[in-house]
């Protein structure tokens, strides 16, 4: 059998809205060598959901998952854990993991990274920011060796689509109940608009773009939360729009990063950035910033960014 | 000496605008592997120009060019030739060659590629479009595998710095003259006045989203050429403001491609485009476009795309 035919195997442990749509994706998808993809595994965290993939290939049981020959990991089921477990025994091993796990980036990045170096693994993350934007791809490849000074942008999804649909004068439980339904929001939203989400993205950017250990980056917050209404109802009576907005930038080696809701003009380029659409603002020292927008949450898009790191995994066999 | 003491070697065709800057950005300039960048031969027009390098480097003599043993041949000296004989015998040889000549890639690229193949050389021209906007690299690698369904985008800076200025009330010799004087436009800004430019740079995206040879591509075209001054100023009459736009899609494998003259609103995304910043829209079948936009013309953002393909044509090695 030639390499192309030979498909590429992958184990997957979540199957919610991104984890489904990744399967829609794999199914049909061929690597760029014209290999077809195999889902081997996936680990779910209950077995009785129905799922777009085949009752055989599901278990709750996670040493039955990383007992899976598959050649590449893609961890999209969220939490602390089981995601450091599985990061640090497929790393561990010298194995190639991708994940969309952004609180475990932001956390334990380095330390995965290092870990992947010694033993010959291989980690992608760049779905862990941006949904469909592909913001980390953009600083750690397209931009290379050009110096980058500071780092905006509208960079949590669920909470951008709360605050046009509060904007639009819905009720924070209705505007949740809608993220939920179209697949933006976990089943507790809190991170997201408390403003941790963002900070956690924040702490990765900086370490794509400056070096810096993510764990290390102290991010300044004040989420949404405990009212958005209201904060929506304050920015509107002045003609403006609440957006929650990330800034990062660097002085003399050290990382300033924030998080905050800021009152922008409804015809400025954050308020225009709509529902779960992501805006990034790169700064080049050049005339103007590099921006990067698109759809920020959702299945498809994270899913899409999934897939160029499980391309990219398979290219480093 | 181990690998990461040996400097990358580079032979550079050109020194305008877009050369100066490569030098700048080369000089102190590391790969990802630690390799320092050594410039051993720079191909110039006219030998008497003071350049930023030093005179034994420089020649006027095309066969001297090509005979040095430099890793890595960049071309950025515009026109068919000596473009496409430098691409030809680099790559014909399984040379690496990076190129910002978008006229030769559309014109070119798939032969130069297929020679490339042939010979075991290697490609790059991300910098053929979009200046500072890494739209060639978000289409091949960003977006693996998801089905582009339209490009659209303002893609010639001068011409969109030109718009800009018309608006504010300068003449169109007014206008050129500091395009030029900001390295901007080329001494005949023909190409980029009349649409053949955005022409070219719509044949290489199609080429990298849909695999379709750019030579085949027909794009239906008209530019601003021969009155602008008037255009904007019925655009203006209208409360509108005057856009050189490029459309692509796909349908049943066949490409239909146009730039035209298009009258926005002031508050439109393109509307906002201002002086030299590139705009694109890459559809995805998602509920919004993914959206780029930079500067898209100048020495320093094209530079920096020409730096990334230099480095990822080091690692081929």
């Amino acid at each position: 059998m030639r390499p192309s035919e030979r498909p590429l195997t992958v184990a997957l442990a979540g199957c919610g809205a991104v984890g489904r749509a990744l399967v829609r994706v794999l199914s049909g998808a061929r690597t760029e060598d014209g290999r077809a993809v195999r889902l081997l595994r996936v680990l779910v965290k209950r077995i009785e959901e129905v799922r777009p993939v085949p009752s055989q290939l599901v278990t709750v049981d996670l040493d039955e998952f990383l007992a899976s020959p598959a050649e590449v990991f893609v961890e999209a089921i969220g939490g602390f854990e089981p995601g450091h477990t599985i990061a640090r025994r497929v790393l561990g091993r010298g194995g190639r993991l991708v994940t969309a796990n952004k609180a475990l980036i932001a956390a334990h990045g380095a330390s995965l990274a290092a870990l992947a170096r010694e033993s010959g693994g291989w980690l992608g993350f760049d779905a862990a920011v941006g949904g469909g934007v592909p913001v980390v791809r953009t600083l750690r490849d397209a931009l290379c060796g050009l110096p980058v000074t500071a780092i905006n942008g509208i960079l949590n999804g669920t909470a951008n689509y709360v605050l046009t649909r509060l904007e639009a004068g819905a009720t924070l439980r209705e505007a949740l109940a809608e993220a939920r339904m179209r697949g933006l929001a976990e089943a507790d939203p809190g991170r997201d608009l408390d403003g941790r989400d963002v900070a956690d993205k924040l702490a990765i950017l900086a370490w794509v773009a400056w070096g810096i250990d993510p764990a290390r980056v102290v991010v300044d917050r004040t989420g949404l939360l405990p009212d958005p209404e209201r904060l929506v109802h304050q920015a509107g009576e002045t003609g403006g729009r609440l957006r929650l907005v990330g800034e990062c930038t660097i002085h003399g080696g050290a990382v300033r990063a924030r998080v905050r809701p800021a009152v922008v003009a409804p015809d400025s380029p954050f308020g225009r950035t709509l529902r779960e659409q992501n805006r990034v603002e790169i700064g080049l020292g050049w005339a103007g910033p590099l921006e990067l927008s698109g759809p920020g949450a959702g299945g498809a898009p994270t899913a899409s960014a999934l897939w160029g790191d499980i391309q990219a995994a398979a290219r480093v066999a």
